[in-house]
């Protein structure tokens, strides 16, 4: 492999995240990534969520979205109760790897307010809220 | 109003911010909520990144995408030094509203890798991560 091609062993993990085909999670103080779903196929933002080392194997293994939730302090699968699960389509990673976006097909609602995403609301120019037509 | 149009005042803060239409960002312990760029036009998600209640103030004031920098530990306009600024032209705000998305327009890549997008890689059956086509 050419200089310019091959990582250096002296390449700090940053480089190594940034550059690398290798999958390394930078997880935080609390053991967690930030996770942002998407709609496959429209692109649209449904939520943001986090996942530790476990909610990332879970959705690898069974291929729907698994996240770790900071108030409950377990992992739950999205849709484990209202049945609208996140299939995960791909997984991509942001360049120093403590952002995933998980690019999924949806069985229903994403938010718990039943509305398709969670960024139900734009900001208007006062400052307040509006709905945003779905 | 009808009763049910109206938020109770006996309603918790999470009801109103959940249902209401006023913008009650919810900081974490830090005092950042996390914020995600996307392309406008395309939908494609660009950049995440945390921002304060100054970094929120700064953009609506200017129009431009503005951050808090966790390692820097300062505010910061996106592009500030590389000129690849994030014209806002949308923001919006989750259920729970701890997390905004930017409707942006770009002036150039978003990663400091000039990537367009901070997600340039994606996840593999192996695991490993090979390059977006952009």
């Amino acid at each position: 492999m050419g200089k310019d091609l091959a990582i250096s062993t002296t390449d700090s993990d940053a480089a190594l995240r940034e550059r690398g085909s290798k999958f390394m999670p930078k997880f935080d103080a609390s053991g967690l990534v930030t996770a942002v779903a998407v709609d496959h196929s429209t692109g649209t933002m449904l939520m943001l969520a986090h996942m530790d080392a476990e909610a990332i194997a879970k959705t690898r293994e069974t291929g729907f979205a698994h996240f770790y939730s900071r108030s409950r302090r377990r992992l739950w699968m999205k849709g484990e109760s209202s049945g609208h699960v996140l299939k995960v389509i791909e997984i991509r990673v942001d360049c120093d790897q403590d952002a995933l976006e998980l690019r999924v097909e949806q069985a229903g609602p994403a938010c718990h307010t039943n509305a398709r995403s969670c960024f139900y609301r734009r900001m208007v120019a006062d400052g307040s809220l509006e709905r945003v037509d779905d």
